[in-house]
């Protein structure tokens, strides 16, 4: 089996400023660790796929960034245009179509913290084996709360594994619930979060994509064949001018049938706002996290990040408070989901622009 | 009349920290428009000390900042030590009472803010006519509320003055109150805040130290005689090593009998902590105080300073958020008069120390 890991690196991970900016999103950074959550992802796989078969997919404008952060390098793609994962995902198998027919394709977003490598592997080894008879295969994680911020997979008899690591029929996707449904959802058991992560034989996909997306999949094939040739970029560049702007599930996921779930053995995390800094790093007496030059007194609950110089924080409680070089950001937890509207405000006051 | 100010520069300002370093107290720095309080205080009594009749004393490492910040240059006494006002009011008597032995001094701490100088160059007219008849003047100021963190002044019978401008008796000084007696004095009328501002003859307070610090005195007598020869610095340099530290009221004004009290018909703030930016700038319609380049977002009642940069605030109220250079802080409202334990605490980490 010919197994390549497609890490896709787009997205602009707002809700992380102002450690992220428009020209640095947080798959890039080091937000955990000495490393980029992309690095990580990337070294993740290693075992499995060596560098010459990785493939990045990424924003063109983050090419010279990419460069310095994944790690050993593999293959890059780089988009013209952010178009959601569905073009994403269908231009890097039309382009491992062209260099290897026969390439199973590993989709790993590259912002997704898992700790637990060795789960992980397997969860992919199983993945990769049903793969091959024709399934589109995706990771579900099992909830360990009724979160309305994902969305769920409704998963139905075994197909495969055992013990703890089992593969199942797909039953249903359901767009993220409000909190009731949430809370059957997790009572259930047998609904699962939509990790993003898939994997699947690139003829599969093409044909997945052949059948739910006609126009975009000509396009595909066109590219396919002028990889290589002097008409590649130009070709991308038609494709992706057309492209629909669309994710992967709603493409060909939901409408599929020849869908599988893994049920995820390892922990996961999709890295969504500060609060998952308070949930992979170590607190202090008072549940403070603190990164960083920090000085506390009557603090509690707060998450504290500083690159530079020294903050001090004096008695305040459930605050996510950011210092990266000129940019300072103090919010209650409850809100940090606002963000994103917050900078969409900055957008418009021209002194702000600079630091977005 | 001759009519020096002496303007008293000292003290460390550290509840405005980071905006205040060890280096940098807050008299010196610009909290308030364009011009630090330093300066504000020594053009506020222009009309009627032009620079050649002030003096500031100042500590002697911030030599340079003062001649800097101080605007329109006077005479600069440079205290070997900080020793609190008795001594630095004790030295500048002497050194006045040297070059113009009729010279009548009005003493402003540099870092009190007052608006409206009209009123405020009435009072000090007034107090000093009076202070021409031997008596130590010092200035009350009607208290607004039932502050616990003044010292009070007793006042008895009017003895000059008309319409709201007068000068009464001292009945006696009392210690910062707890909150019932602050609220007793406050609906009495007759108690007035301690502001700490004094007009009087040279001669007048010098015969203050003579009758109730005499072992002082003989050193304010041996260096008042050493001014302008050059044994000037070695006898300022012993006097000081002797020095008691004592505030001026502790020394005199509690013990003295000629005393008089002007009561106040301008605004005074001591602009004792962060709170004084709100009482003294202007709010957006969300009680916010915005200084530099911030976002907000829910956020109420803050007071945000920022001297480069940007701040970014969401969701949270009641807090000061300061950017300076390198340091931030983020404190609530009802906890800033802690600032000062937590910069001692600072001081025991190791790596902070070059941020206090």
């Amino acid at each position: 089996m010919k197994l390549y890991a497609v890490i896709l690196c787009g997205g602009r991970g707002e809700r992380f400023w102002p450690r992220s900016r428009r020209g640095m999103p947080k798959q890039f950074i080091k937000l955990f660790g000495d490393e980029s959550l992309t690095r990580r992802t990337s070294e993740r796989i290693d075992s499995l796929c060596p560098a010459k078969r990785k493939v990045f997919v990424a924003p063109a404008e983050f090419a010279n960034v990419i460069r310095d952060r994944s790690g050993k390098v593999g293959k890059f793609l780089f988009e013209p245009q952010g178009r959601n994962t569905g073009p994403a995902i269908g231009y890097a198998a039309a382009y491992l179509a062209a260099i290897e027919p026969d390439a199973t394709m590993v989709v790993l977003p590259a912002d997704h913290l898992i700790e637990r490598r060795r789960e992980f592997l397997s969860s992919v080894r199983l993945a990769a084996r049903l793969a091959q008879k024709g399934l589109l295969v995706t990771f579900g994680i099992p909830p360990s709360r009724p979160d309305t911020g994902y969305g769920y997979i409704q998963t139905g008899e075994k197909i495969a594994g055992r013990g703890r690591l089992t593969a199942h029929q797909v039953l249903g996707f359901h767009e993220k619930p409000n909190l009731a449904k949430a809370r059957r959802y997790l009572k259930a058991g047998n609904y699962l979060w939509n990790s993003g992560m898939f994997v699947w034989r690139v003829d599969t996909i093409l044909e997945g994509f052949g059948k739910f997306m006609p126009g975009f999949h000509r396009m595909l094939l066109r590219f396919k064949k002028a990889v290589g040739t002097r008409h590649e970029d130009s070709v991308l560049k038609a494709m992706y001018e057309h492209a629909p702007v669309i994710s992967i599930d709603y493409a060909v996921m939901e409408k599929a049938e020849n869908i599988a779930a893994v049920r995820a053995t390892f922990d996961w995390d999709d890295v969504g706002s500060w609060l998952a800094l308070a949930r992979h790093s170590r607190h202090d007496k008072n549940s403070n996290v603190l990164k960083g030059l920090c000085l506390t007194k009557d603090a509690k609950n707060c998450i504290v990040d500083s690159d530079e110089g020294i903050i001090a924080v004096l008695g305040v409680k459930d605050l996510v408070i950011v210092r990266s070089g000129d940019a300072v950001l103090v919010a209650h937890q409850d809100k940090v989901a606002e963000i994103k509207e917050l900078l969409k405000q900055a957008r418009r006051v021209p002194a702000a622009k600079r630091f977005l």
